[in-house]
């Protein structure tokens, strides 16, 4: 029965990334540990770069520093 | 101190079927552990059919065939 | 697809009144939303009183003033 | 390697505002468990006051009890 | 700057198989998205089989039915 | 009306440190946001370094290399 949320920062993702995602971690999921796909829910929740950090800063701000 | 989070698709979900979600939750809380309601918070997270999979599948997916 | 994770301190909750929180929350998932119960996962999560805090405070040393 | 996740109402919480909580909750980890900020991971979730229930009623509904 | 919670039932995962997991996820979110390993972060949630119900049934009675 | 949930490994965190966090986490709410300290809910994960990934690896090998 197994659950699982994915949590990315919202950057266009597109719907067959998406389908990627759910079909790649369900399929982990019966490879090592044997779960049946019917009973494995993967959530995916796409975060704004200014709703995330790291190091103490918005992922927005270090996006930027990067790029210079 | 209960907290209870309900994931649900984003279908429409109505005001009003937030509201009897949210005082079901609580009274069953307070039913069964007498939790005080007053500590008790529900939140509702509405997920996109897109981002939610099942059998590795995406539900909007799985929805069109079933509708066939 | 529902899923709902229900967090409260660890106090000896029995499994009989998990049990009871399962079927209540799946059954208010039927009556507000017409969810398929098999569709529903719930999961339970026991928090130690010194892992929770309210008001600043863990709910460990709430209790101990509130007996008092 | 922390990671936090905190929940409010959406509010109108300003980009300068998260900014100050990604940056406290990492300084914080910081001086009380001497955590890398590298390493500590915050995101925000800001939820519709329809989504967020306390003593089984919509903060929505609550607050237009409290302004009257 | 992916963050994944995986939730299982508590069955005896080794050791192994969680490597297997955190490595696969890992691996899979490189693949869709091109995220940076070093920023992905996995956690996983073994969770008792009287704290996870589906259908409105504890799995521990689920698992009990299915043997017989 | 915020909830904070705070992840950090099984380390041997001390009742105080705890206790620190839940404090720090609150007060840091109430300058930022002037959330009202009773109504902000703080719970703290404590997740085994088997159970925790970067970099696609365990933290509990990452450990072991770091310490040689």
């Amino acid at each position: 029965m197994p659950y699982v949320k994915i949590e990315v920062t919202r950057d266009g993702v597109t719907k067959e990334q998406k389908q990627a995602l759910i079909h790649g971690v369900t399929k982990l999921l019966y490879e090592v540990l044997n779960k049946d796909p019917q009973l494995t829910h993967v959530t995916i929740d796409e975060i704004d770069t200014d709703n995330w950090g790291v190091g103490g800063e918005q992922v927005t701000e270090i996006r930027k520093k990067t790029k210079q």
